[in-house]
């Protein structure tokens, strides 16, 4: 493997993503050569760390990650490592970040080589790149950034944000996150659609009943109460990772595996999605609550969160497209929280088939992301001793073992970022197109929170309310996962 | 289930497949009812039984299927059956039979309907159908044979057989048994075909490459050399099992699931099937015996085969129609004893594709007939931490719970031969065509007998000679199961 020179500035060096993980998954990288003798790390934070606590960090890290370390490799891994605290509004500390960044780079033969890793509250990434700019931090090799998710709270401010970065990052340089774009199954989507005459063959409005996309997670907001408040399901769940899934589903066929012939599918996609109208959000999208119980808060209870919120912890909706393979089949969508478990599923509902035999269930193509690797094809089989038919799951389900080969999603993504490869991050025009759908939800719901005086209320360990039962286009239809 | 009323003879009432077969079947018919109280079996065979005597075999016979049996239940069925001893030339033993089961109909108002069953070394069946019709063995409602197999060894013996079978019972009166057809898997063919958009949809030369079908023993001729000589592979399972599961395989889809609309399809291909040229023979067909080992006989020092016999224990070769949906693609098989192990499978091997990840595996989808019923689509998937394609088996095993539930071939059968139901024989006009393809190879091998000193020898437990590789009309062709 390349070894890649660069001198990467983690800011939030000390917060719980860059300990869980960037420094496990920069240490697997390590481990596989990519980088190696011509890189170093610099985390930032407000607290006074010192290099060493930071490297000891960094090793604990690895540790937690990964039992089975070679402790000297480790060692030099971390003294890769450098801190300097910072405070986000203080001009002098980008000048003394530019300054070591510098240094390092001469002492390691980084060959003027930058990526930025913004790992903090996402309130700051805007400052963060003005500063970025106006400091002059920019390198005189490639220069990318790197930028977690949330992209903005809607068109407005993600735009703005957008043109923050912009000043000193051109577009192939922005390295917009979304994890699930690094998920095993994720990335299995277009090679299996591609691939295989038995999917491509019928992956078509002509075969397609409809499409189903379920993330549900089993956790409710735990501490982070205060935070979701600012978002809701919506924002946090639909706007990038389900879309990013959508899309995967329902664009056109690339003319190469490049990363330029993928976003052209995907905005020649994005840009044929319907935006929904008012009446449309109010027939086809539902948003609820998670109710409580004897034991457990409900979403109004938990801490730090408005008692009269209309902020929403599950949401079910369908996004529609009149151009691709997919058009105008509807995919609808749901995810929430305290959901039954954590479970994030793609059902691909084939239409029904006339035929001899009598009532025979549809033919579905299911891929399970998490928590399990698998894939499963439910067919029609004969019932052994009667007459009729019977469903039978043809299942390819990863083993321990595979499953023990798929390497983290960061460690993907930063290899990605590393080699310059932006397949697996939103372009700028693609998270334009999901806000705008977005905002077009939500200003539905913001007109309707007048008259509503509380959110439906689900019970937690299910799959959401019933009402998401409600929003499919024809009666025939119904979750496949239920 | 209905109570059907009849009196059934089997001649070979003392046989093997009597005792391992018919008789626990019915008596599994019996305890479901389909058989009840006006029901007698009379079973002939030359030895001088007496009735208590043949009443105690079934009891062991069904004792041996199944431990777990009512014992009061199994005495009763017992005390429906009679024994007629029998020499197949003597008129007065089929007078005799007559006079019972005459008898036996008053007794267990049978309504005049009459079973007779060729259970027998099949050199006999012509001789017993001549004395049913000549003796007047016939009843007065509903008159049924059930022939074994072989029918018959080449076309010009089979028609002989049928006109001697057609002098008493007409066609649909004929069951001619291939207990294949009461396999789990191959009653699977049609439903999944049919049922199936992801089936259906590719069932074409339009997707298909080639269809294989591969029917691996792993037990040698053991003491049946002497018969054997007279049969071969070819005989014994192509122009039977290997033909019936090509039929089902490449027919058009049926107008209704009645035996007739079924069998008019089945014809509707076979008389479109491509007889071959003795030329085509030596290019497509291999046949070969398998070799000795230090240990064990080869075919040719097998106990009653002639030490220069031509008889193969192998056969592959490939078959062709003009009409129906596999029109045109090439259906290769192979069959042999003394092969790996005991494999009865169906492998559809789709054309490739050409796809933007580079090399990748055809899809294929494969049914185990036996030992275990199986299905599994075998497609493309990413390769986990690298580059690339790699296949993934999608599989459908039946659980041992389920496999538990499936009748016995001869169950079903025997249940279709009380309530009438052809679906599941082999219809004169379709075993005419049958024959009609093997007489062609068998021709063609006689030709080349005497320019050949002996047939290739295949080694035990492998799946055939080399040459059954190169039967394939392209170079892109092999077997899937290797």
């Amino acid at each position: 493997m390349k070894n890649i020179p660069v001198i990467m500035t983690i800011f939030g060096g000390s917060g719980d993503l860059a300990h869980r993980k960037l420094y496990p998954a920069l240490f697997n990288l390590f481990e596989q050569g990519l980088i190696k003798d011509n890189f170093a790390v610099i985390g930032t934070a407000r607290r006074p760390w010192s290099h060493e606590y930071l490297r000891e960090q960094v090793i604990d890290a690895v540790h937690e990650n990964d039992k089975n370390v070679d402790e000297n490799h480790l060692k030099q891994f971390a003294s890769h490592f450098y801190y300097q605290s910072h405070d986000v509004t203080n001009t002098e500390h980008y000048q003394a970040i530019k300054d070591l960044a510098n240094d390092l780079d001469s002492r390691y033969s980084a060959q003027g080589n930058r990526i930025f890793y913004m790992a903090m509250a996402p309130r700051f990434f805007g400052t963060i790149a003005t500063h970025i700019n106006d400091q002059k931090l920019i390198g005189s090799g490639f220069n990318r950034i790197v930028v977690e998710k949330p992209f903005g709270r809607d068109f407005a401010s993600a735009s703005e944000l957008n043109e923050e970065i912009k000043a000193s990052f051109s577009e192939d340089s922005v390295y917009r996150i979304d994890h699930y774009l690094g998920k095993e199954m994720i990335q299995n989507i277009l090679p299996m659609r591609l691939s295989n005459p038995l999917i491509k063959n019928i992956w078509s409005g002509e075969f397609i009943k409809n499409v189903q996309v379920t993330l549900a997670e089993n956790l409710g907001v735990e501490a982070r109460g205060g935070y979701y408040e600012t978002s809701g399901a919506l924002r946090d769940m639909v706007q990038n990772h389900i879309f990013q899934i959508i899309t995967l589903l329902a664009m056109g066929e690339p003319t190469a595996l490049s990363s330029e012939a993928i976003h052209a599918k995907k905005q020649e996609l994005l840009d044929s999605m319907i935006i929904p109208s008012a009446d449309e959000v109010k027939k086809a999208f539902v948003r609820a609550q998670y109710a409580g119980t004897d034991d457990t808060f409900g979403y109004l209870q938990e801490p730090n969160v408005d008692p009269d919120s209309k902020t929403e912890t599950f949401a079910a909706g369908k996004v529609k497209f009149t151009k691709g393979p997919l058009a105008n089949v509807p995919i609808y969508f749901r995810t929430g929280k305290k959901m039954r478990e954590k479970k994030n599923r793609i059902d691909i509902v084939l239409k029904h088939m006339n035929n001899l035999y009598g009532q025979a269930h549809s033919n579905n193509i299911t891929i399970i992301i998490d928590p399990k690797s698998e894939i499963y094809f439910t067919i029609n089989g004969k019932r052994i001793s009667e007459p009729g038919i019977r469903r039978e799951n043809l299942a390819y389900e990863f083993s321990d073992y595979e499953n023990s080969l798929v390497p983290d999603g960061y460690e993907r993504l930063l290899h990605d970022v590393f080699v310059g490869d932006q397949t697996n991050f939103t372009h700028w025009s693609e998270l334009a197109k999901f806000w705008e759908f977005i905002d077009a939800v939500e200003a539905a719901w913001q007109s309707e929170n007048e008259s509503v005086e509380k959110l439906i209320q689900y019970p937690q360990g299910k799959l959401g309310p019933k009402q998401a039962s409600e929003i499919f286009e024809s009666p025939t239809e119904r979750w496949i996962y239920e």
